[in-house]
């Protein structure tokens, strides 16, 4: 089965020759690899109830924000692509999908639905109005299949390792019910993201908090039980196998307060008394001390910042989160997260995978941060980043400085479940062609090529996320 | 006629075989279409006039302060170029320029000229202080016949459309002049550029302002007679055909004030009172009025901004602006346009094209911005950045987010009149290579590389700047 | 004996045959050309005594914090490789770093390694455990023998000029030992580094000016005394052959402040009453002042700017400096040179040359500020931007500005004197293979190209630097 996942032989490899030849030699020794997804977005009930898929539209448009976001730039209603709960007849969203199909020409969103119809479903002819109706049917005959249905196509997949996206009040019923099923082989697990538990200027702070200590069964009030229910919270994830936790902000500041001040600023913050600034001064405490219970714990921290979440204020009003208008901001990681890896950066077996939108950083700060701390990771180029050119250039950006054992693997952060395969052989390709290029170019030997491209798929991941 | 502008087979396409040829491929497809240039900085008047330009110093060096500036910055004195104002013999310029033609190996300005001299003078030796007269002697004998005047060059470089950038109280009779033409085919038409009128902390602003309420008839001395008398004169450009508007600010800023602020600011602007902070924050509720006049009347806006202007002052005293010495600064879009976009970011029929000589926007900011927002269009590679080796940058950081088709066309933003076919020449050939490099690498097909090639060229242009 | 020296045929040359073959032939026509190494931190000390090195991990490993840090960074504690004055066994060290040398596969540290134990040793076999004990054997003996110590290795190496890095303190005794040596063919000159006296918010301040004042006999408590103790050291300097002055600051601010306001500046420095802010201003303001003496004294000015220096304070505490976690920061010169541009970057016969660790100036300030002012020249790409693909990004994203001929060459500025031909071959086959593309791209014919490769190898840091 796993030929019918197989990418082009020259897809995404480099056009010399020489180099090309090579870097397929690096690929195919990896291409039938285990997939090791340690973040991303699928949902667990997915694979809890195994139901199968709703429709092509359902599956592969409606709720894929990267596309949505493209068509909706180019001029179709959000409405009419069934965003906001609007209702929609799924295949006129296929039809109106396929028609624009030229708008993705040389993203990666394109590539992906390219390669995910021509593998998993094996529709090799283009999309467009011509090929809607016919395109739509395949797929739709196939998601009525039991081949089709989640857990199948994990197996099916190769994928080894999968953690999903949680809320630290999730009671993680679905993980147990998968870790229980007899049909399913790999991993699944659960991440610890707890933004919306750390964010002290929102003016539902205090109910949150007050839902985090319900969760964790932690009375008090003071921010000492704020920390105690994370704690407990961390350790029912860690029960259920999870092995991280995920922090996003908008400003990756970290501070390290005196626990009076902590205590205060807490205390004004569930008041709804706390500033802007203070907020932020705040959650970088609070971030802090995150990364103090990953050395207790053992969890490993990933920060995913620098994103002005729903940008145009009408349409998440309309539209809800997560629709396309999640824009990056020029970000600073030298300064900000001094305070926190002052205390914790060379902690014993502390794991920051640090991630970012803003390439600016990845040679300037983060491939020399990540080369002198052992805490620190360079993780995987990430959101508008995890495609073909932004991987060259972040493998580019970062190697000279960091090589490749302190990267920490690729993650496909997606929502799009059937792209999964196809975004890993990306990743794989592009290391492949890179680390070819190095051959190339004398400046490492075969012998290590082959073992970096083995341990960049597999090794690295494995360790970094303590699998 | 149009071969002898044809630039070498290869030039500028990628060194594999294989890539080159279907480069070639592409590019051919397009090498002669019709030359679409909708911001620049020709001088209506040479059109209006069509009087046979001076001497080979006065169009290819006096004029060219990408020329004059570097031979400065290698020490020759600006004096001694014909600048501001200064006596200098043309034929000791050219031999000046022509024995330090080194300095522009590698330069977009080295490769322009070498083309420009080769395709329309027949100009194959390279520059050198033994070419300098006889290189001098056959294009000032060229320069002499009525081939060479503008409106003839206009015609044999294949131009269908040109926009000028003026200023806002310009009667604009030159273009009236130009259109009445039977002899100029393309369609000229001006931009309507009011950076001078919207820098509220300028000493001479009130002057500025009363100008402007002259040219449009408006009386009164509030804001909203200043926002009137705008609407007029872009109503008198909009009848001598403009489509555009164009801004060029410092930090694009923007903001959405209540009208009593506006007011407010507005009068201690006309005061000479404002401080340089709230004459940023009137700039930028300026521009998002400018937004709005655009969803009334059509015009595009157009957003130059993060140069520093005349960076050194003693040369700008001597020599004036544009002179050389603007330097790019780092700049900001995702929350410095948050107000305008908030307001008119998804308006009918708006289109705000974003420029920058800060790459580091381009994947960071315009590409995910153009990526949700129907209003915003990612505009080409400008000023420093219009040359090969940026424009390739150029097209990497931005279409894996935003595809070609939120990408508005080239601009040659030239007054180097006779290199406006080798710098569209020069984009076309790099986005051949580019698209080439795509096919090689399984991203795209030969037919969408083949559609992709001609839309970038001509159809985006004629749609985005809604020609 | 130069073949030893000479690095793979096709390393780091492009893949695609026909521009390797020119790269190739481009490379050939430079590869033995002198050394000019004009920023280093070789100790002068060690010419001076040319005592043998004490062994393989002292030589290539202890004193080489590319080497520590990174090895630190994968979990090696610092102690066991000696830092910080811990007694190791050098053996044990070596063997440490051989064992975990795929960890260097890809960067420049492992790149310069291998090519120095190749060139210089010929040791073909790679490092690993399994050739740990033989590799440190085969550099111990050779490290035996007169063909290896310092000034036999200077000679071999073909340097042709090597300036160290010196506190303005220094006698430069090893200096004067140096030049009267018989066997030492090299120009070997000091480089006044005046930092650690141009930090006025340090609180050792006071007796540091002190220091200055008493080595250079000048009395006196004011500013004009500071400056003027400056002008003796540097003339000094200049007597023992210096060309240059090195100055490195976290943020490149400068100012041009009145006498007086300097003056109460210095003052309250001097009384240990300065603020963090006006300290920068101070600061800056005695940058702007260094500029006004190097056009006196003619001395090149170097800024190496955006560096926060020892990150990690327990590791400064406990290591000292220079121990791998100076992480750079984001960096602006447009606005913060200005002030000194402003009254010195057009000054006749004064030259500053600007480095950066932080890539996104070079296209956006520096190349822009060399491309028009007189003064300014740009660094070679440097510290963690000194490896094969940030050179390449380097020349990409400074030539089309600004050309080759505002451009400093290379500098190594290592400590790892055995990788100084390998870095200096590094950067020579990079520049070969960005013209060898000029070339193939049609962008400069091949004449130029040969000359472009001799005059960035050899011209322009003889002329830029003064030699």
């Amino acid at each position: 089965m796993a030929t019918m996942l197989r990418t082009g032989a020259h897809a995404l490899l480099p056009s010399d020759p020489e180099t090309r030849a090579l870097a397929g030699e690096l690929y195919e020794s990896v291409a039938e690899a285990p997939i090791v997804s340690p973040h991303g977005h699928v949902p667990a009930a997915w694979l809890a109830s195994d139901a199968p898929f709703r429709d092509p539209a359902d599956l592969l448009v409606v709720h894929d924000h990267y596309v949505t976001r493209l068509l909706y730039a180019n001029g179709i209603p959000l409405e009419s692509l069934g965003q906001g709960g609007a209702a929609a007849d799924p295949r006129e969203i296929w039809r109106v999908t396929a028609s624009n199909w030229h708008l993705f020409a040389g993203t990666a969103s394109g590539y992906w639905m390219t390669e995910t119809l021509r593998t998993v479903f094996g529709i090799d002819a283009p999309l467009s109005a011509a090929t809607a109706d016919s395109t739509y049917d395949t797929i739709a005959a196939a998601l009525a299949t039991p081949d089709f249905q989640p857990r199948a196509l994990l197996s099916r997949f190769g994928i080894g390792f999968l953690a999903t996206t949680d809320d630290p009040c999730d009671d993680l019923a679905d993980h147990a019910t998968i870790a229980a099923a007899t049909d399913v082989d790999a991993r699944v697990v659960p991440t610890y993201r707890p933004d919306k538990y750390m964010e002290p200027a929102a003016a539902d702070f205090p109910e949150r908090v007050a839902a985090l200590l319900d969760a964790a069964g932690v009375a008090g009030e003071g921010f000492q039980s704020y920390l105690e229910a994370h704690r407990v919270r961390r350790a029912h994830f860690a029960a259920h196998g999870a092995t991280a936790t995920d922090h996003g902000v908008d400003v990756p500041f970290t501070a390290d307060l005196s626990p009076a001040r902590a205590e205060e600023l807490f205390a004004r913050a569930m008041r709804g008394e706390i500033d802007a600034d203070d907020a932020v001064v705040l959650r970088g405490h609070i971030l802090t001390r995150m990364a103090e219970m990953s050395v207790d714990d053992g969890l490993v921290m990933m920060l995913h910042p620098g994103v002005r979440r729903n940008h145009h204020t009408a349409t998440y009003e309309r539209f809800g989160p997560d629709t396309g208008h999640d824009i990056p901001l020029r970000t600073e990681y030298t300064d900000n997260l001094r305070p926190l890896l002052e205390r914790f950066g060379t902690a014993e077996g502390f794991h920051l995978v640090l991630f970012t939108v803003d390439e600016t950083v990845f040679s300037r700060e983060i491939a020399p941060l990540a080369g002198f701390y052992p805490a620190v990771y360079a993780g995987a180029p990430w959101w508008f980043l995890d495609a073909p050119d932004a991987i060259d250039r972040y493998r580019a950006a970062v190697t000279e400085t960091a090589g490749f054992y302190k990267t920490a693997g690729f993650i496909d952060d997606t929502r799009a479940f059937l792209s999964i395969p196809v975004r890993h052989d990306t990743a794989r390709r592009r290391d492949a062609a890179f680390i070819a290029r190095l051959v190339s170019e004398g400046r490492i030997d075969h012998g290590t090529a082959m073992r970096v491209i083995a341990d960049v798929t597999t090794t690295m991941p494995t360790k970094v996320w303590k699998l």
